[in-house]
């Protein structure tokens, strides 16, 4: 049966000298880190973590975080992996709904613990992963692995529960997304395929743990009995500078994290000569950034990836033989790619009936990496499984050849005069401005048509454009009523979420309060 | 839920009008096999074919077998592929132990059918592949297809029945494999990182379709949406025209039919620049004639893979690039591969206990696509898999690096004077002589040591050698005991099972017949 345990004890088995993680100075072979694994689970279950109790992770990205996440599904248990950006009651509202009985926590995070524990009833154990003393009441990891002695893997896999990944941690109400050993590790292995995977790659796990492309990451390295880089949290700088050290082979991006890459001054001053394939998702990418990449980075493969959590995560990716922009080959970049083996996709209407192709509906999926379902959330769960289907939640098409295209996320979705506009397409025209840095499009309230077109735009520095400059641009590209009525300038980045999204919530925000329109 | 009719919809899907299947001048792309096959199945039904039902399929390689493979499976019924080669009695054996309930026929296999029927007490109804007339009491396919209306595939997925592959077909008691959709489709999405598979690669299927290994690449097709190529049966001339021809990419040969299509003199007057990549497997491979593969195609990939039907059937791949003579990567020839991700392998004592690295025992593995057990054989099953292991039956051993390497069939050994002697040992002694074409080692009775080492050699054309050099040779490779005692030189081919093993039953025949060692 598929098992993460299974996965690591196999990456012993092929490569047991070659490094797992590197952390700056610190080296773990497979050997040492699956020894160390065990040993961690034999700590865990004496503290009495029993098969299908939930231990949660609050770190930065680090060595540790893998040896937890392994140990812990060593032990029989379930990762809980929370967010290092949630507001205190949403790190409450996580601990004491998925009712972990232990939480991991590194020193970065550990001041953000006491305040939350004082609202729990039930006191989960603390385990320390800082290299400092643990604060009182806590255990340290090393007094942990000092003490235990290693056990046997336990026998969860398959369809067995492995992780509780939440999502909406910064707005809306959290749900717990049930992903079982068998999701997880089927979908590294339907996707291997499609992002040039070789045995042995040397992976940096720029974006963060927390997520879900994380964690994919994370088992992708054990399947590819290859080596984790780790930084404890992105930076451009950071990036580089660990790609040229680690000779780093291949990674995944957000569009923002690598617009920042490729813009950071730095970015000569780097080897990247080792990467062969950058893996960008969680976001559309703006046509111009691809552009930018395939440019600056003209040796490596580029790889889109759509999915979700609830998909754990892939469900789509894009070739990197259909990242160029002549020949053949070409018009299918923005596209988020076609279904991977053993994915089905369908587009449906509002009534859920298949709609044909090349008609926009919302994206719906079947196969063995969709979700268990959310934790403890039945009657959701049959919402969005409606039919045996997952419903995604986004807009898009597919086009003949099996391409599908996201408009939207539905709720990005904006209606202005009943006509449907699509921030992504506004998006992508703004984008295409040589001196816009990053832009985001909403829809805000207006009297007359119920929503106008707004967009947020940052320029690249010292240039000068104005409002209708940039609305000249876009009516060039697409159709007048998709155009920006407002264009807000900022110098300031725009807000993202850990995974990289930007924050259309909180761009919203200032417009709709006190009106009609949800802004979770 | 991965299923054979998944694969073939996402095929569908993302490469529609590319062709699915090629039989001399017949194309038929993936819009018009997917269509065909849901009309083969919608006729099935209509024949009274329930989920779960078996249906046998005897014929040679062609189009409609894979158009029946899948009309099967939409249908939702069981696919039982019938080896082409077997006595009456086998055949008679396969229909009622099965219950198949439908066969579908072609013309090359027809003449084999009414005889096994006689002896049916249920008769199964009999679908004509042939595109002459169709025998009194046979519907042809044509008609059925005519007739029929085409239907949704059938739900049936993951750990459904979907195969049942016989073992054994040509000597022993035979046994249906129950291998699961999920077996079937994880193997390949497992096996595809190793294998350097590419979306829409071109395979010819030129091992029999009857075999696994068939069923594999024929799955392998479905997933990368590729196209394959079919020949009636192997032969190395219609092999290399076929690959000349359709611009095959990729193909699966037993070493026998290697070795007979590299030394066959038509081999330089065929283009094969489209050839990336040759698997071959279902028995070791002497190192000669990987290193004359090497020297031919060096422009190729050889993977070796290992595993056997109950596996679905693969467990270990050797990659690419250890498939050299010299350098840091050299020394891993002659081992059979790394386990696949998602397969555990251990070496086990008589006693059922694992060995250390370096000991020989008997090959045992853990996996998704272990078969789900033997078809009404709940005894023969539970020793299979016993302690929930699947125990092979092979003997080999794993290094510190976690190469398996086979050293025989455990039947297979011979024991000689109290010392285990591997024939695949000597034969590789033996294979080193560039005189030899072929050969194998038996062990045959003798009064004293109970058994002695006896070969069996075929020469190249036009070249004399004999067995006193040849022992002489072999002295010099490997120890005493392991030498031939004996040797018998012939100068037709060694006997070959349909899937190009050597049957070495067939050869100790001879010696055995009236003693005591079972020949089976």
């Amino acid at each position: 049966m598929l098992s993460l345990s299974g996965a690591i004890k196999r990456a012993l088995q092929v490569n047991s000298n070659s490094p797992a993680t590197i952390m700056q100075e610190r080296v773990r072979s497979w050997k040492e880190l699956v020894a160390e694994v065990a040993l961690l689970a034999g700590g865990l279950q004496k503290l009495g973590v029993e098969p299908g109790d939930r231990v949660a992770i609050l770190s930065q990205n680090s060595d540790l975080y893998y040896l937890s996440l392994f140990g812990i599904s060593w032990a029989g248990g379930v990762i809980v992996p929370i967010n290092t950006r949630l507001a205190p009651a949403e790190l409450v509202y996580w601990l004491s709904d998925s009712g972990s009985t232990v939480v991991l926590v590194d020193e970065a995070m550990a001041a953000m613990l006491p305040a939350a524990l004082e609202e729990l009833s039930e006191q989960p154990t603390v385990i320390y992963l800082g290299g400092d003393e643990a604060a009182a009441g806590e255990l340290s990891l090393q007094s942990l692995l000092e003490d235990a002695e290693a056990v046997a893997a336990s026998a969860r896999a398959g369809d067995d529960l492995a992780a509780l990944f939440y999502t909406g941690g910064t707005t809306g109400v959290s749900k717990g997304v049930m992903l079982s050993h068998r999701n997880l590790l089927l979908n590294v292995l339907q996707t291997l395929l499609g992002v040039q995977a070789r045995m042995g790659d040397v992976i940096l796990q720029a974006a963060p743990l927390f997520h879900v492309a994380g964690g994919f990451m994370c088992i992708s390295t054990a399947i590819l009995a290859g080596t984790n880089v780790f930084i404890p949290a992105f930076s451009p700088v950071a990036t580089l500078a660990a790609i040229q050290q680690s000779r780093v082979t291949r990674l995944f991006l957000a569009p923002t994290m690598l617009n920042m890459v490729l813009n950071d001054p730095a970015f000569p001053d780097y080897d990247l000569s080792s990467l062969r394939c950058i893996i960008y998702g969680a976001s559309p990418m703006p046509e111009a950034l691809v552009r930018q990449a395939l440019t600056m980075l003209p040796d490596v493969d580029f790889v889109q990836s759509y999915g979700q959590t609830e998909t754990s995560p892939i469900l789509a990716t894009l070739s990197p033989d259909r990242h160029v922009l002549d020949g053949p080959l070409s018009g299918k970049l923005r596209a988020a790619g076609q279904p991977i083996p053993g994915v089905e996709l369908r587009i449906v209407d509002d009534n859920d009936q298949p709609v044909a192709n090349g008609t926009v509906g919302e994206i719906c999926a079947r196969g063995e990496n969709v979700m268990l379902g959310y934790w403890q959330q039945a009657e959701l769960t049959e919402v969005a499984m409606k039919g045996g289907w997952l419903h995604t939640g986004d807009g898009g098409y597919l086009d003949e050849d099996g391409y599908l295209f996201i408009v939207d996320r539905m709720k990005d979705m904006i209606v202005s005069g009943g006509e449907n506009v699509y921030p992504a397409e506004v998006e992508n025209a703004i984008a295409m401005h040589p001196d816009v840095a990053e832009c985001a499009v909403i829809g805000i309230p207006h009297e007359k048509w119920g929503e106008s077109v707004h967009a947020i735009v940052r320029l690249r520095e010292t240039v000068e454009l104005d409002a209708n400059q940039l609305m000249t641009h876009c009516r060039e590209l697409i159709a007048g009523y998709k155009c920006p009525r407002s264009i807000d300038f900022r110098e300031t980045p725009l807000p993202v979420s850990p995974a990289g999204k930007i924050l259309k919530t909180e761009l919203r925000k200032p417009y709709w309060q006190d009106k009609g329109r949800s802004v979770s």
